[in-house]
This record gives structure tokens, C-alpha cells and sequence, in this order.
């Protein structure tokens, strides 16, 4: 497992020191979090680097990764438009890592038709990751139309008492459906990591 | 509208009281959140009552309730079985009120398929009430299957972050689905009396 | 009903994309929560697009709305000037939605009498909204006036332990009065469509 | 100023032995939050005490008490006939401290015409003491009709999200009337000694 | 009582216009929460007025208010440095509606010899207005001292888990000194008027 | 993947019908959260049934369950004594469903040489169940020791300010360790779903 | 340090399994949180052990505690009567651990004179705990008084807004005396142990 | 004990008045919270003082300090990158106030192995100061090492569900290791000033 950066609350400086640190390990660089600021520096110092800037990852990737895609496949859903960057996060993270990822969004529960209409694609995936803020009910309804371990991720986006993403966490938390398990608000990179760790050994 | 009277935190004396004044008025007598104790003191006082056990209500009907029932009809809708309490001081309030009232229990979005054989019935309604506790999805899911009014009641029913029935209400006031509304925690009567206000101009 | 755009947390060029999408399917294009930096982009793309500041909304009309309006009347009430934005935001999206509107605004309960002074207009309405922020006290008092529905907005305005909009919140889910159901902190936009989908059946 | 006892979280043998200390200091004996296993105790050591069972007071006046009343009135109003423990508890313990008191009770603001019933009542008193559980607005409503301090008490009753009496704080603390000022819920005995100390300088 | 206009939330434009309706009325002119942008605005309209930065109060007094000063005294005491915005707009407040005010500030309670010193001018007051953050104890040692009316202000400063001034406040309402009673967090403006709603009348 | 019956919150008789329909479609009888009452309603019905009293679990196996064990090795951790109530919910409902399962208890973080014992097992797992209370930072331990999917589980054992599991809960969200996702509090069933998800495909 | 057995959330089973491992191993027994029925069966068990029940404390000595006590001297303060459980859980901790302790207790803040009288004999102590709840302001005092490291301990008694001690805990965290740190809320043993830690390299 | 400035909430004039107030008593300046703005100005009037820019802290030594090291060692943990301006501001402020010092940064408990390396420094100490954010477990970690007195920082670095430190405060509260106790979120300042108070006894 290579190490990852949260880019939050560092420097651009120690966030240059730690990755150059990982490189000379063999290791790819991945730094979360990443301001466009913060990016520029980074590519200054890793010109083969790549910034997503919707997913504000930083990656570099070395030899050795992505050449051979894992058999399990990663699905990721995400609830509506305001959850993107976080989905993008764990799909690039994911990727990244070696898995198959793919990924489906604006499957809200308030419109349920268009995520019924995927069910089959809901059915291939080993492991699926399900983003979703505002009310969170997202990897309930899902997890009640496969049998699959899901990961799912609260987001912060909404109004007032979405209380910075703990009403979706709460949701989250709460719901019976089989095989749910909850990484932090925003945690696109954690669930990704925690899929990586189940489908490597599908 | 008859004034209902809110049971807990009142002794049975008090209860008594306030009931026979409303009697003497010529209006209906509808108590709730009352105790198997006090129940049995008001079925001495008013012997032509009902006590429902479940609903925790105790309604004694005066003459003119009930002889015409309303065009439009209320459906109350449950997520679970621990939420049956709640629906059912919700669907008798609304019965005594002079409503036509349906029921359909026990369609939590984790089963979706249960819920989704019944869409027929859900459009028939012009008010619905739906109750839930857990993740309290359920009224975002039927938001986007009907173009009703819904009233969203959450229950305390849940484990520990429930919070007491706050993580669902907090789930329903996120929800981005058109034309839900929201009472207090477990307050089936008020959802009843709100329903019955819309309902009775239709 | 069409389907109301979200405008915060997302880009211009989404909410331009989702817009143009709706306009050729024939529907309205109402746009929330938009800073006059989007509302330029949007008014570029839709010259027949009017901008309110106030209430942050985006409204192109299309051929078809507001020929006929309702029979029956929404009241929008406002408890004091910091209640406006949220106030107007629900009285232009009832009006583009086809209703009969009108607008009582500074009735706050410190100040009884000029609320008092308009009990024969809020006793016309079929549905009221009321909007309040601070104490949150309004929604009770005015059902304890009328026997009609009222959906009641808390909003985000107040000192420190407003919470904001949490106190209000509570306060109206706390009250007693009866017919009052509530919509989350600031949401004008869901009182105006859940008080349309009461008001056209009317 | 004599001591007041603070009931709760003490046992029987402690109450005795401090009252027993104040009686031999020549002072009054008021001990608050008493349950009645404890009352039977107080009651054999002070037989010329008195238990009041609603608001949970012992009180053993000595010689000198009441026997001049102040020129100035405190009022004690009460939103419901769930607040009046601490309503009796305010009302007790201002008399016994040798104020002219007054009460009004059952004057919620959700059936406004009780409370305007009253206002000359109202603007008689020099302090108010203003008891409401549920959403909490009586405070706000009554300091808009008079001009005088008016100390506000939250209650414990209520819903779910009534928070035990936080809710109703809230709302206290968050409303605009002018002259209202706060004490913790279900606090009685501090209300009253606040209003005595206002009213014995009028 | 003149109304005192609530700066924060209202535009340059609104509060120049409350304030013109006021002075036509003959009333004082009192604004609190007033940045300095809008001040500029005020003053251009009201040469006669005053802007106080600290305090954040912009005041223009008419012919009437000070002449005569109250024969009570009001005192407002400050626990820290930080403290002294609230304090001085309870100050300022307090003495343009016509009292004697007096000021102790920089006594806290972890330099108690700094406020026993002061023991004999506490007593000479007949009311206390008492401004604390951080630990909020102040009041409560204020009340052992002192047999006089308190009005704790918890304030907004203090490090994280000072939650905005909640922990002042909770330890304000949690005292069990006598006579205490707390309005909202760094409502300067409420406790003085409180205050003088007492003190007039001393 | 078998029904599993929450019990809190259902009367005995609820439990029994929800069960016999259960065991008519073939599948094990599994009820959590059953009082020693219920168990024994419970175990009159289905003589063949078993009553875990500590993990409050009753089970009745059908033919097919547990011939078959699977490959990968589910393990389960608990910090402390109090823990054992959900470590072995969560232990006996992984076996039932047919995974091999081990456990090691009272391995808590203050005592960090009893779990660096046992690293050599843990890395033979394919999932871990962490189950700790208090200050629950054992899950983050483990992570930084093993490389497979770590399910942790907050209890509500503790003192005050563990807020019946929430402060456990939060320090599970909030660490960084690879790999970690989290249930609810005391949802040993909802880990065991979970883990038996992952490892029925390893 | 023997190790201290906390006896909330175990079985009088295992705390007797627990104290004779201990036992055996030279060391006290002293287990905290003793029900009175689970300390008769302690008692059983080790007939020299002691029970104390306003502390909820068991403890049997060996042969070489106390023998010699320390030169340093702890000191533990206790705010009222409510706080003695707490405070005595400490003092006896303390005590058994080999430390010379003294106590002075029902030295609140409200009633400060007689704190004052004590202030030689607080200047004698190598380390001082701090008993209090309700608004937790005496830590702070002291520590303006001493110059000595002063170990907090919030109650968990008084009136709804204390939040089970947390409004002390916050109080505690946030006042600025020199010297102050925190241990949960009613946490004696705690205290005692850091105190013990602190004094025996005096 | 020289007094020390808390920078945060005040001006930079104010700074300077106490800092020269604090020098003509022959104390040494020590300011925290220091922007760098205000450290220029504090340089300008202090040119011998020095501000370090990470911990945010401007010191000016006088003559005597810092000739004579304690014999007892103070050791500064610090969990992540994230926790250095808090832990330099513990490490900074005990060392200007006359103790030995050391720190250990990066050892958090995701890294097991960099913390068990520094074993034998750790027992070095004479009291330690844990550092932490995130899920805030490394005090109890190191508790379990060592048998000194431990002052645990939570700091306000992390994900959401952190809540500003809280998460940490909470954990490091309920941790169950001996000898911990706990300073405000972020607080370097306040647990250097208690381990110089505990030190410099050894």
C-alpha cells in the first residue's frame, strides 16, 4: 500500500519534501487535498505529475502501477452534481491503486427511476463505493438492491441542518440495510483505499 | 377542529378535567399519549370510549363525527414495525377527524420492491403521511413517485445514533424532494390534524 | 411540476448546462441560491431571464405559466427584515408556479398589534407560509389565528445561539398550535412548492 | 436574602442537618426539589414546616415572614398545565420571601385571546416571571405588550426536540423584546429571587 | 422606551431608513452592530450622531435624553480585555437611555484580589451588568458578594471548546449565586436595557 | 443472505410471527437484541433455537448453515471486558453465517505489549471486526499493523463525556489509518454482515 | 501503580476474577464504581477489603501500602455537597496510593469567604484537585490563589443545562488560570492517579 | 510565574501597553497567538524579542531567564505534521520558562513501530505533553509506556467529523490509561505552563 498525502493543513514546502521522500522509496505520489496554488508547486518539482482539479488530487504515477487492473471491479455512485468532487476523489484514488473502476452519478434517491435503471451495472461491481450528501439515503436503497459490501461516503454539501455533512453521516449510520459501512464526511480517498483492500483479494 | 389533548405530563385528574369540559362543549373527546393507568380512569369517566393500546389514544366519538367522510384521502405510510405506534395515533387521529384514511406498513426503503409494487395506491391519495425512523429515507423516496403533499413524521425508534429520532428528522428536512414538510419527532397527531387541514378543501 | 434548480454548490457552467436542458424540454427555468456573479452568466445565456437579488433567484418564464392563477390564495408572512430574502424567495416561486400570492412582512410577535391589525387577510388564505428567524415564535401565533395549513421556514438569522436557524427550527417543531409542518432552515423554495401542491387542489 | 436548599442530589440526613443550621440562625426553612419520601422526613423534624406537592417545596416559616407585603407585585404566568410545578415553585417561593405575588396561568400563545384577555393585569405588575415550556414564546409576546423586566423560565416538558428544556432556552434567549432576561430550566426558585430582588427596591 | 435598531443583517439603506422614521417620531436614534462602512452612511444622514467603534453603536441623542440622570446606579463590570466590546455597548446603551452608569473593567477570577478591592463600589450599585467569556464565572462570584440584581452577558471570545460563547453561557445559567439572570451572548444592548427597565424605577 | 430480526423495539409476539415466517421460507432464525423474556417466548417456539445471553442473540440453525466453512478467516477484536456484549454479537452471527471466526478480547491500546503479542495473527485474517469503547482508538492501531479491511465498532461502555459511544465513534471516523470503515454504535450484527460480505469472496 | 479496576459495566463475576488475579500478584485491590450489592459480594470474597460506600469504592490493602507517605502533600476541594462521591472517590484513591491528603470541602464560589480563610492551608499542597459542578468556576479561583498544578474534576450534578457535567468540563477547559488540566467528567480515580503520579517526585 | 499574553482577540496596541507593563515589572514577554502582522509591530517596540513564526509566539527574555535548566526533563509528542505550531507552542513556552526540554514529532499511533523505537527516551521524562489532532489517541498510547504525568493537547487539525478538536478532546478524555489529564483544544500554551508547574518540583 503506498502511503498517501492529506494535503489539508500542510505546507506547500512539506507537502514537496514528504513526496520526494516516497518517490526516492519507488512509491507513487498521491497528495489530497491539493489547492490550485499548492498544485502549481507540485508540478513544478514532479512535471510528470497530473492535478484533477474537480478531484483536487495530485498524482504521479511511477513504472510499475496500473499495468495490470484488478479482476474485481469498483463501482462508484454518487447522489447528485454538488457530490462530484468527492466521488472523483475516490474513483481516481482507486484507480490509481490498480483497480477496475467505474462509476455512475446523479442516482439521488428523490429520482428513483434512473437508478433502477442500472441495477444490472449495480450487480457486476465487487465492492461499491456511494456518495451522497443532503439526505444521505443513498446506500440504503442500494445496498437493498445488491448483496455487495458498500462503502459509503457522506458528503458536506446541503443546507443549514445538514450540519457540514452529519445529518447524511447520521443517516448513513443509521440505515439497516446489509453490508453498509461508513468512512468520515468528505472521505472520498478512505473509502477508496478501504475498496482497494477488499478487492484485490475478489 | 376539536382540541386534542396532549396526555403525557398531565395527571389522570387533569386529563379528566380538561375532557369533560370539551364534552360539555359537544366536541369529540381525543386524548394522546396515554398510559394503560390513566386510560382505564378515563374509560370510567367516559364509558362510551375507546382506548387504542398501541396508538396510545383514547377517543370517545360524539354524534356528528364520522357520518360523511371527506373526497380525498389520507395514505399512511410506515417504514418498519417499530414505527407502527406512530402511524397508527397518526391514521386514527386523521379517522376521527372525518377523513377517508388508508394504511400501507412495513415499506422501508431497504425493501424497495415492497414499496414500489404499491405506486398505484400512493398517486390515489391527496395527502400522504409517512412515517419513519432508522435512516427516515422513506419520505424522499416517495416524494419522487408522487406530486402530493407529504408530511414526514420521524420516530425515535433506533439504535444509538439516532439520536432519539433526530438523525431522521434530520435526514427529512435535507431531503431535496418536492413538497415534503416536517413535524416534530413521533408527533403522529399533529401530522393527522396538518393532513386534515389540506384535506378537508379538497 | 418542474423541477427547480439548486444553484449553490454548483458552477455556472453546470447550472447554464441543467437549465438549457429543462428550457428544451419546455419547462420554466427557476434557478436558487444564485450570486449576481452566476446570475451574469445566466442572463447572458437567457436574455428573457430575470434576476431578483433579494431572493437570489434566476426565473425565465416560458410560454405557459401564469395565464390563469389560482382560486386560492397563498399568504408569504415575514416576523422582520432580516426574513426577507427567504420571504421573497418563496413568494416569487409560488407566484412563477401559477398561485395566487400575496405578502404581510414585519409581523413579528414582539410586536402584536400590527399583526393583529391583518387577521381577516390571514384568515383568506389557503395556505400560509410563515417565515421567521431569531425566536421563531410567529408560526404559533398566527395558528393559533387561522384553521389552515401553515409551513413554516425558520431562517438563519439571529445572535449567537440562533444556531443558525437551529433555534428557530426547534421552536416551530416544539409548538403546539395545529397545522403547523416545517421545512428546513431558509428553505423558501420548498415552503413555496410544498404550499402549491396544497393550494392547486383547492 | 435566606439560603434557599437545594433539594436534589441530597440525601434526607443532609437536608435535616442544613435546615436545622438556618432554623438555629433565626432563618425561614425553603427547600426545593424535595420528592415526597423526603418531605415525610422534613416534616417529622419541622412539624410546623408545610410540603407543597406540585411544586415539590418545604417551607417552615419563622415569626418574622410576611408579615409586611411589598408595594411592588411580581405576576407569575404560565404557558400550560404542564409548567405548572415551576410556575408554583416561582409563585411559592416569591410569597414566602414576602413579595405580593399574582398568577396567571394557561396562556399560551397558540390561543392568543386567553393572554389579551389579561393585559391590564400585566401592566399592574412591577416584575414578571414568565414560565413556558413547548416552543418557548411567551416571554417574547407578553415583553412586547408590557414595558417592565420580565424574567423568563424554559420548562422540561415537551417533544423529542424540546431537549429538555434547551429548545425553549433557546427560543428565550434568541427573542428581541426588550427587558427579558433568562434563568436555567425548571428554575423556579432562582426566578423568583431574582424578581424579589427587583421588586423590593420599587 | 425608544426601540433600538439591530445593525447586523440590515443594509446601509434599511437602517437609514428605520432610523429617519424614528427620528420623526421624536425618538433617539440607537443602531448597534454598526461596521464602519455603514457608519460612514449614518453619519452623513445623522451629522448629530455619534459612531462608537468598540462599542459598534452609533447613537444620536434628541433634545430630552440625559437631562436628568436615574437616582439608582447601574454598574458593568468586564472580566477580560477581550470582553470589552459587549461591555461597552451595554455601557454606552445604558446611559443614553438616561441612567447613571458606572465601569469596572479587567476583574476576572483568576486575579480575584482585582475585583475584592472593588467590594464597596459593587455594593453601592443597584444593578450589575457582568460580561465574561472564556470560564464565565464571574457573575457567580459577582452574586456572593453583592444582594442585588445580576444580568450575566457571556461573550463570544475564548478558545475552541468556548463554542462561541456557549460555555460562558452554560456556566451563567448553571450558577446557583442568587439573582442571576443571563441574556443572549454578546447582547450588550439587552442586558442594558433589562437593566434599566429595573433601575428606573429603584 | 439470511433475514437477520432486530428484536429491540418488537413485542414477543411480533418476534415469534416474524420468525416462523422466516423458518417456513428455510432460512436460520437469527433475533438480536432479545431480552431474557423474549428468549424464553422464544425459545417455546422453537425448542431448537439457542439464547446467547451475553450477546443477547437467539439463533436457530436450519440443515444447511456451517457445513461449509469459508477459506478466508474472519477475526474479531475487543479492547476491554465492558466491549464483550457486541464483540460477541458480532462474533456469533459471522459464524452462524457460515465464516471460520476467531476472537481475541481485552486487547486495548493502554496495554499495548498484549496486543503486539498477537500481530502474527492478526495478519492472518482477511477482515478484521474491532470492537473498542472509551476512548476507541484501537481500530487505528490495528490498521497501522495489518493490511486488510478493518470494520470498527464504537460501544456506548464509558464515562460521561463518552456520550453513549459518539466520542468512540468520532475517534474511528477521524483516523487515518488505511483501510478503516465504521458501523454504528453497538452494531455488532451490521459489522458481522459486513465482514461476511468481504470475506465470502476472498 | 497497581492497576485500578473500574466496576461500572462488569459483573460482580468478573470483578472478583479480576481482583484475584490481582491479588496474587502482591498487589491492592481497589476497585471503583461498586454497586452496594456487587460490594457485598466483594466483601465475600476478600474479608479484610473495606467499602466505602459514599465513594463506591472497594479496597483491600497488602501488606506494604501505606506504610511510609509521601512528603508532598495533595489536597483535594470539593464545591458542594453534591460533589462529595466525586470528591471522596479522589481523596481515598489518593490515600491508598501512599499520599499524605487533606480535604476541604463546600468552598464554592458563590459563598467565596470561605475559600478565602483557606488560602494558607491551599498554598501547603505539592497538587491540588478540584471538585465541582453545576458551573464549575472554582478551579479557576484557585488557581489564581496558588501557584501549584491544579487537577480539575467536573461533576455531573445540577439543574438541565450542567449536561451531565459537561457544562463544568467546559468551563474547566476554558478558564485561564495558570496550572489547570482536566479529567473527565467525575472521574476521581483519574485525578487521584495523575495526582499520585505528580506528588511522589516531589 | 510571569503572566502571559493571550495575542488572539486583541489589538496590537493593547499587546504592546501590557507587554511594557509586563517589562517595567522585569518579567519576560511572552505573547501567543501572534499574526504576523502584529509581531511586526510588537518587534518595532520590542527589538531584542524574537517571534517564531510556526508556533506564533513573541518572546522577549529579560536577563535572568533560562541561566538555570530544571534537572527533570519535559518531553513535547507531537502526532502529525498538522499538530507543529501547537506543539512548538508548547515546547517554546516551557522552555523560556526555565525547563529542559525535548521533542519527538511524527509518531503517531498509524505508525506504531516510530513510537515503540523511542521507548527509552520517553521514560527519560519527567512529564510529557501528547500532542494530537485527528482521532487523538496517542496520549493513551503513551500512558500505557511510560508511569509519568502526561498533559494531552487535543488539536483542531482533521476531517469534519473532528469538530474543531472536539474529537480528540473527547477521545483523550475517555482514554483509561493512568496519569493523563487534558488542556482546551490547541492549548501549547496552558500545558507547558502546568508541566513547567509540575516539573520544577522534581
Amino acid at each position: 500500500m503506498p502511503e498517501i498525502i492529506w494535503g489539508e493543513n500542510k505546507t506547500a514546502a512539506q507537502l514537496v519534501a514528504i513526496a520526494k521522500r516516497m518517490k526516492d522509496h519507488g512509491s507513487l505520489v498521491l497528495v489530497s487535498r491539493v489547492s490550485e496554488d499548492k498544485a502549481k508547486i507540485l508540478s513544478g518539482e514532479f512535471p510528470n505529475g497530473i492535478y484533477y482539479p474537480v478531484a483536487r488530487l495530485f498524482i504521479e504515477k511511477n513504472r510499475v502501477e496500473n499495468l495490470v487492473k484488478t479482476q474485481g471491479k469498483i463501482l462508484v455512485l454518487a447522489a447528485g452534481t454538488s457530490d462530484l468532487p468527492v466521488a472523483e476523489e475516490a474513483f481516481l484514488t482507486a484507480e490509481v491503486l490498480g483497480n477496475s473502476v467505474e462509476k455512475i452519478y446523479d442516482v439521488g434517491v428523490a429520482g428513483l427511476h434512473r437508478l433502477l435503471r442500472e441495477v444490472a451495472r449495480l450487480r457486476e461491481a465487487s465492492v461499491l463505493i456511494v456518495v451522497a450528501g443532503m439526505e444521505g439515503a443513498l446506500p440504503s436503497v442500494v445496498a437493498g438492491l445488491v448483496g455487495r459490501p458498500i462503502i459509503a461516503v457522506p458528503t458536506s454539501v446541503g443546507y443549514g441542518t445538514g450540519l457540514g455533512g452529519f445529518s447524511a453521516l447520521l443517516t448513513m449510520l443509521n440505515g439497516c440495510a446489509p453490508g453498509v459501512t461508513v468512512v468520515n464526511i468528505d472521505n472520498g480517498v478512505g473509502a477508496a483505499v478501504a475498496a482497494h483492500l477488499i478487492n484485490r483479494h475478489v
